[in-house]
C-alpha cells in the first residue's frame, strides 16, 4: 500500500492515491490543490550514503571508497512533497540528488545480510539536496553542504515494502523543468541495502522510522530559483519540489 | 528551575531535585533507586562541537580550526542519567567527554550574535563518548565514533537559562570510579554560545528542542567496563553512567 500524510480542512491525515487527487481513510477524495503534503512518515535517525554509485563518485571524481561513507541529516532540514528548498545566492552548485530512502520497521543490532531485508517497513523517495560549493573533503561532514531548510525532501508516499517487487531493479530519474537529467538504477549501488543494514546494526541498534538514504546515481547539475524538480523512482511515485530564493525568507 | 525526566509506577513524570531523591509535581518524593532517569527533553537535531577547547585540540594533536567544526548526533544515541554505554570488547580509546548542552527555546534563523541568547532555554550536562579508534581525521564524520548506543549522556536536569547567572564561567568537571579525571571552563570555548548560534543560523532554521554539545575541554582518557563516570558542571548537577560490555548485549 501507498500512503502519504496531508494536511487538509484543520488537521493532519493519512492519505492514500487516488485518480481524483489524493482519498482520506474516511473514503473522502481531496484535489492536490486543497491539501498540504508532510514528509509520509515521522523520521527517527536520517542516515545518507555519499558516493554510492560508482559512476556518480566517478562524476565527482572520488575513487572507490573502502567502507560505506555514512553521515546523518537532522529532522529539520525535512519537507514533503511540493515543499520548497532554498537556493543561497552566492552559491554556484546546488545539485539534487533523487534516492531511495529505506524506512526502518523493526529494531535492528547486529543482523547479518541474509535476514536484513525483514527490519525494512517500505520504501520513498528522497532528494537529498547537496550544496557542493561548501563540500571540502571525501567525508563530507560539512552541514552547510546537506543540512539546509528544505535539504531532504521526502515523499510523496510511504510504500510498504511488500509491495515493491524488486527493490535491487528500481529505476530512478529526476526531471528539471520536464527534461530528463538524472537516470540510474537501484541495481547498479555499491553497497545494497542489506549490506547497509549489516553495516550500520553492527555498531548501532537501528529504530523503527531510521531512515537510510542510500545515495544518487549519476547525472546532477545545480539548479537554480524557480525550477520544478521531479524525482520519481519505479513504483514508488513521483516526488516534486521547487527551488526558492533564499533571500526571500527573512529572519526568524 | 531544575527539571527532569523520569519513569516512575508505570508512567512518565517531569522531576525535580528533593533532598529524598526526586520529587513529582503533585508533591510525592521518590528515592532516586525507585526511578528510571530519561533524557530530560524530547532532542530535535543534536548538533555536536569537534575541538571546541584548544588544550583539547592539542591533546588530540589537531591545529586551530578554521571555523566550527560542527557534526550531528542521532537520536538512538541518547540516554538519561544513570544509563549505560557500551564499549565493544575489540577498542582501546573509549574517551569520556563532559560538555555543556545548550537547548534552543525559540527558532532561530539569520540571528546575529547580539541577539543569539535570547533563543536558549536552558543547559544540561552531556558526556558526549568517542570511541577514538576509528576517527579517521580531522572531519570525524565516522558514526562508529559518535553515534553509539548510549553515545550521548543527557542529564539529570534540564535547567532553565535564567538561573544560569555567567554562562561563560561555568566549571566542568568529569570523574572516573571517583577519580577527578578532566577539569575545565566555558571560559575557554572557542566559538562560544552566541557565535555558535550565529553560525548556524546562518545556513539553516534551529528549532526549539535542538541541542548543541559544545565541546570537551582537555583530559579525555580511556574508561572501561564497569567504570562509573560522573560529569559534572557549576550549577546544573551531576551526570552519572556505567560503562557496559558490547557483548553482553544481545542480536536484535
Amino acid at each position: 500500500m501507498k500512503r502519504g500524510r496531508i494536511a487538509y480542512a484543520g488537521a493532519i491525515y493519512e492519505a492514500y492515491p487516488d485518480a481524483q487527487g489524493v482519498r482520506l481513510a474516511d473514503g473522502r477524495t481531496c484535489r492536490e490543490d486543497e491539501v498540504v503534503w508532510l514528509a509520509p512518515i515521522d523520521t527517527g535517525t536520517i542516515f545518507a550514503l555519499g558516493l554510492n554509485y560508482a559512476e556518480h563518485a566517478k562524476e565527482l571524481q572520488f575513487g572507490k571508497q573502502e567502507e560505506p561513507l555514512v553521515f546523518l541529516k537532522g529532522p529539520g532540514s525535512v519537507v514533503g512533497h511540493r515543499g520548497f528548498t532554498r537556493r543561497p545566492s552566492d552559491v554556484t552548485f546546488m545539485h539534487y540528488e533523487c534516492e531511495l530512502a529505506v524506512v526502518i520497521g523493526r529494531p535492528a543490532r547486529n543482523v547479518p545480510r541474509a535476514d536484513a531485508m525483514q527490519h525494512v517497513a517500505g520504501y520513498m523517495i528522497a532528494n537529498d539536496y547537496a550544496i557542493r560549493d561548501y563540500l571540502e573533503n571525501y567525508y563530507r561532514p560539512n552541514l552547510r553542504v546537506k543540512n539546509r531548510d528544505g535539504g531532504t525532501v521526502l515523499g510523496p508516499w510511504f510504500v510498504d515494502a511488500a509491495d515493491v517487487a524488486d527493490v535491487t531493479q528500481l529505476e530512478l530519474r529526476t526531471y528539471v523543468n520536464g527534461e530528463l537529467r538524472q537516470r540510474g538504477s537501484t541495481c547498479d549501488l555499491v553497497t545494497d541495502i542489506p549490506a547497509l543494514i549489516e553495516y550500520l546494526s553492527g555498531f548501532m541498534t537501528l529504530a523503527p522510522g531510521d531512515v537510510i538514504l542510500t545515495g544518487t546515481p549519476e547525472g546532477v547539475a545545480d539548479v537554480v530559483v524557480g525550477d520544478e524538480v521531479v524525482c520519481e523512482i519505479d513504483g514508488l511515485g513521483r516526488l516534486v519540489n521547487t527551488i526558492a530564493s533564499d533571500a526571500d525568507f527573512g529572519r526568524v
